[in-house]
């Protein structure tokens, strides 16, 4: 059971303990009648009013409509004609993202009270599937470094990390069994270590962005409880939907991954090794140890010219990030600026300034730099079965001493720096977060990375971490 | 000169005496006073008074903004400080992209009215580099089948083409130099044959679409009355906000690209020969007999079995963009359904209704299919200096004839088919089409298909047929 803490700053997280809520794996009482998608919504509800006072993880909550999308389901399910196996489910989406019954802000007040009264892709396509559409879950601003009013739910001091505060919140706090989330240099995986979520940033592509084109390398998410969950929803948009426009979309069957033990993986550093805290490097180092002994060979760049090679090729990432996103954010934010630039954070009023600086051949450099990367990506990956990282450099920190963080250089971060997230934005490869460490009573993910397409078997891959090795208290 | 004929249809056609309007060439007269932008924005709008009753090019006009960046522009080219080649020109834009001080309409009264306050990639690259939006061309229902109120400017019982109507019939009737267009199939090449256009497709991704990235295979592009001004404007595009998400943009200097004689050049057949008419087929064989006089080696598929293996790759390009873009369109196709069907035309519908019927597999084969179609492109395509084929069936056809028509199987067109440009679409390479051949009193064009990125050369190649060859009356 989790418990609250007494103090009032959220519950104190134990991943013995923990427990995130899930939905897949309950849904054979539907059926039967011993539960229903509707009574399982006033869980999810009352979570919700007793967490959100200090969480704020949700921008917009339509209760009502949601309740009727769940009693429709509940009917379904008596009737043995569910529509998928997330049927029911309820979810919270990006405020990105369009809903068609609520209004899309993307925490600017630039687009305050915007209504589109359309869905985006993954949305319409969730519905298809019978999935709740609970709410609005806050973004920093239009998905970047600005932050919204989101609070770790184990810590309300701590951030929940960014962009995807509010849904790597909601899942911490036990509010839902999944919520989207989108990531262009460390915006899922991050805040999902954060918030002891489970989540994948899929390959580049595999899940339709919907009207969200305009990031050459950013990716649509899943966070949840549990990987049955996040495969769900993850299928059930490629089922109704597909990817973005020219990708074919996520591969793999509807069922959930199985646990599946890899025989050798690299453990990756990158330019988060050096920006983290010695605890969670221990931590770290104690669950490689506990995979070695598990009988995986471990690999990483001592000793290994190629992976020496790689880890060269990957740094500067954040860099890079800052650049290609820049260029091409450049038009949009011109046009927001224009309307009127008071509205925009001193944080994207300086990503704006460093664009503007930009040329085509800047970001020609920098297309090129990103496709070297992926060539020796995918050199080095297919020497192993899958790649091991942490998800964070560290665990959340106390957003009074986040304030000053460089991530992007020149660009201040304050959610947490996405240093272990960069490159695999930049690569496009699908990474699957689990919650397997604590560090300062606070949790902190790690990733496993695969190849291109191997989105199943990645998953599949972190399921064995998850049930095989114990978690790591730092 | 120009002149309209005695029947009030439109001018006749005559290759050897219809003159464009340019505007590059004539900069020269802003430095000394001779001439202003305003004083040729002043031309362009007689011209329009004069002719849009009839040729109705034009959703919204915005005079009275023209006249103010024209002034603009004359006090930049006094000062001898114009901000590119291209300051001054009066350019269209058709009504699929934003413009913050017009409707953005898309041609479909699902989006009457609807204002957005913003400028799409390409028109804030235009505006930038100082150009004068004038007004927005009219555009088919969304860019596809259904058609608007434009007429051919050379005979207004005939179609302009579509779905980038209004931007070739305005540079046929000589309103304007330069207008944007765009194509997914084949909505630039075709209607700028059809209206006496020289225009370029580029090579995908080259110029940036702005908010439209949902098609995997749509290009922005550009008409004109000249070489020059298509590449001067191209060119301002790529300099100011570059090419799509994730492309390099479109290569090339800013001066225009000279006249190149090609080398070798291969004949294309397509789809398009044999529904081709038999006195355009005829007309396009003695151009090709000039070429081929002028010293210019020309091969197809009789005799090379490489050419012929690549026509057999490329047959079904119709259907196959048909699937991608049903697929593509699938989600914003249903919240347009939902939103009010009866406002969606019976093509849109059948669109829509063949999309419902894929899955992702069915998408999946589909790109397979081009991604083979792309490489059998390149390797005949580096066989030769590029590829010549007629840019439509025929001249285009009258309005109550071309109801019938079906162009992608399953969808009727009413602006022409399609037959010769899906595959250069699908491809991705870039296609620059010149007024070359006169048929049945009215012009048809011609188009040169270069390697992908050579969009420079390509013009060059085409800009030598139009230098060197007459043209050919049929």
């Amino acid at each position: 059971m989790n418990d609250i803490s007494g103090d009032g700053r959220g519950m104190q997280y134990d991943p013995m303990t923990f427990e995130p809520r899930t939905y897949v794996e309950g849904t054979a009482a539907f059926a039967d009648g011993s539960d229903s998608p509707s009574a399982y919504l006033e869980r999810c509800l009352d979570v919700i009013a007793a967490r959100e006072g200090t969480v704020k993880a949700w921008v917009t909550l339509n209760e009502a409509g949601a309740k009727e999308q769940a009693d429709a389901s509940t009917a379904r399910w008596k009737a043995g004609a569910p529509l998928s196996p997330i049927d029911g489910m309820p979810i919270g989406v990006k405020d990105l993202y369009m809903t068609k019954d609520m209004p899309t802000q993307m925490g600017s007040p630039l687009y305050a009270g915007r209504i589109t009264g359309e869905d985006s892709a993954p949305v319409q396509a969730l519905r298809l599937a019978g999935a709740v559409i609970l709410g609005k879950t806050v973004t920093t601003e239009l998905g970047f470094s600005h932050p919204g009013p989101t609070t770790n739910p184990f810590d309300s001091e701590r951030t929940p990390g960014g962009s995807s505060s509010g849904s790597a919140a909601a899942i911490g706090a036990a509010m839902v069994p999944a919520a989207l989330g989108s990531q262009v240099v460390g915006s899922i995986v991050r805040p999902a270590g954060f918030c002891a979520n489970t989540a994948i940033k899929p390959t580049l592509g595999a899940l339709h962005r919907g009207e969200r084109q305009g990031l050459s390398h950013s990716h649509l998410g899943v966070h949840a409880g549990s990987i049955a969950d996040m495969w769900g929803v993850a299928h059930a948009i490629a089922r109704f939907v597909g990817g973005d426009p020219g990708s074919p979309g996520l591969y793999g069957p509807a069922a959930a991954p199985t646990a599946e033990k890899p025989r050798r993986l690299i453990v990756v550093e990158s330019e988060g090794w050096e920006k983290t805290d010695d605890a969670t490097r221990g931590a770290f180092e104690t669950l490689i140890g506990r995979v070695a002994a598990a009988g995986v060979e471990i690999v990483r760049r001592a000793g290994h010219g190629d992976i020496e090679a790689f880890e060269g090729e990957i740094d500067g990432s954040l860099a890079l990030c800052r650049d290609i996103c820049g260029w091409e954010l450049l038009w949009t934010l011109r046009n927001l600026a224009e309307k009127d630039v008071t509205q925009l954070s001193e944080s994207m009023r300086t990503r704006l300034s460093l664009a503007e600086a930009m040329s085509l051949d800047d970001y020609r450099a920098a297309l090129a730099k990103r496709e070297a990367m992926r060539g020796r990506f995918r050199a080095v990956a297919a020497t192993a079965d899958a790649m091991i990282s942490l998800s964070s450099a560290g665990p959340a920190p106390r957003m009074r001493e986040a304030v000053g963080q460089q991530g992007e250089p020149g660009v201040t971060h304050t959610t947490g720096l996405p240093a272990y997230n960069a490159w695999t934005s930049a690569v496009g490869c699908p990474c699957v977060t689990v919650p397997m460490l604590a560090v300062d009573g606070m949790p902190v993910g790690v990733q496993v990375i695969g190849r291109h397409d191997d989105d199943w078997r990645t998953a599949g891959i972190a399921g064995w971490v998850q049930e095989t090795v114990d978690p790591v208290v730092g």
